[in-house]
């Protein structure tokens, strides 16, 4: 069985290796081909498109920042839609728009293409680690069948539903860790313009009901003022566009989501969508 | 030594018995006389009024719900203050307003009475444990005095700063709690609107960036319908109420502690007051 791996950067590049790691064969093309090279020199085959991943490759999977490059890569006749061989299994696992995922699901049915939704969280150390969260979205079926190879890449692996349901999961962690960062930022603005200690505080904070992942990860480097990625501004902000999207749809109205998606935006308004989630405490302090 | 102990309601009561647990000797007061019957069962002296307490103790601890309550029993001519012998001190271990307790520290000192604001976090089960957060504003020195006492009560004990120091600490912990309780409540209410399944999406937040103790505590009785406390929202309001206008003081605009704020504030005015503060669900779900 061939893999064919589209999108080799910081998350895919780590993945693909996790998967060479495991015995799998690869086929791999990226934009920027420097950045496949650590792949190639494990003995992953270079092809030239994506149109030349996928007519060679029993399973694709694709891992790009944006819905506009996901639906590059799917469609046109250049893309996977067009050029995977019938009974082949397509894998988009960037987190992109669950209703961009029903479409390709849909259209690949008809061309005897199965595809999943497979976002992941858990970051580049998830990546490298092998133990990131994979949500599923698709025939389960389907899902099962592709379970061993989703498992050299992750730890944590769910399968949600039909297409677009991996989506959602996802959109659903990024809603609740968006305001969760939101309520550790505000604490320290507050705790500091009372003249609090921040590492007493946060010792208080991180020992009872205000703990949280976002909590333990990110204020220290606040007090470090190390601003980096970690997660980028800029691909927070697609993702809860993309939740406010589908909320919208479903005429739901998250107002806790809608404050979220406007802070981070007035980041990067402000030019710091390149830097870290973590950064959002700059809305407080200016320097 | 003679401890005080004023309010012995669910946190007080269970913090008063550690304390006599520990082999300390206890006068105590209470509004309701029958909520101390433990206590008095277990050797404390019972004593009239807060008058009574204060001027027969060393250490006058009190933990009462709302901040007009402090306010009573610490001022006026049958208060702590006019009451209690000099050298004595007093703690106020209830969530209140920071001013408050600045005030009591002030006006203590003209009569020698050391003054103490400690409050805690960790709820019945941390007080019952003796497990609780305790973050402590006021001398140094006199928190060093006492931290037996606290220790008693206690696993995580933090000296935060000056009179009222403890308090916005705690100010500090709310805000942070209930932003990310709205974001927990809002990924649930997306993921039932897409139709996914509760348990699997829980499976994947607990599991990485969205992970926070709300999400560990909540998610599991939202989905059980159960909506009692825990953690009133009409106390949640209260520290809410109070944050929010230290925030205005230091001139901070904290737009997720208003927004959780406003909206916890409307469940109560929908007289929800009395449940726990994961019913914010309720906000979504109409059963």
């Amino acid at each position: 069985m061939k893999i064919g791996f589209i999108g080799t950067g910081v998350m895919g590049g780590a993945m693909a290796l996790n998967l060479i790691k495991k015995g799998y064969s690869l086929n791999v093309f990226n934009r920027t081909k420097s950045k496949a090279q650590t792949l190639l020199d494990n003995g992953a085959i270079w092809k030239d498109s994506v149109k030349d991943v996928a007519n060679s490759s029993d399973v694709i999977i694709s891992i790009v920042s944006f819905p506009k490059d996901v639906e590059q890569i799917y469609f046109g006749p250049e893309g996977i839609l067009e050029n995977a061989q019938r009974g082949s299994i397509a894998i988009d696992m960037a987190t992109s728009d669950p209703e961009l995922d029903k479409k390709i699901y849909e259209q690949g049915k008809k061309s005897g293409i199965a595809a999943l939704d497979a976002p992941v969280s858990g970051g580049d150390v998830g990546a490298q680690k092998g133990t990131l969260c994979i949500m599923v979205g698709g025939d389960e079926k389907v899902y099962e069948e592709v379970l061993p190879i989703l498992k050299a890449m992750g730890s944590t692996i769910v399968y949600q539903g039909g297409a677009g349901a991996g989506q959602q999961c996802k959109m659903a962690n990024q809603i609740a860790l968006a305001a969760t960062a939101m309520g550790v930022v505000e604490a320290f603005a507050f705790a500091d313009k009372a003249g609090l200690d921040r590492e007493k505080v946060f010792k208080i904070l991180s020992s009872g009901g205000a703990d949280s992942w976002q909590l333990e990860a990110y204020a220290p480097r606040i007090f470090k003022k190390d601003f980096g990625p970690g997660f980028y501004i800029k691909l927070l902000v697609k993702d809860l566009s993309i939740a406010k999207s589908e909320a919208k749809l479903m005429g739901l109205n998250l107002q806790a989501l809608n404050l979220s998606d406007s802070l981070y935006q007035g980041l990067i308004d402000e030019g710091m969508g390149d830097l870290g989630m973590q950064a959002l405490i700059k809305l407080f302090e200016k320097d």
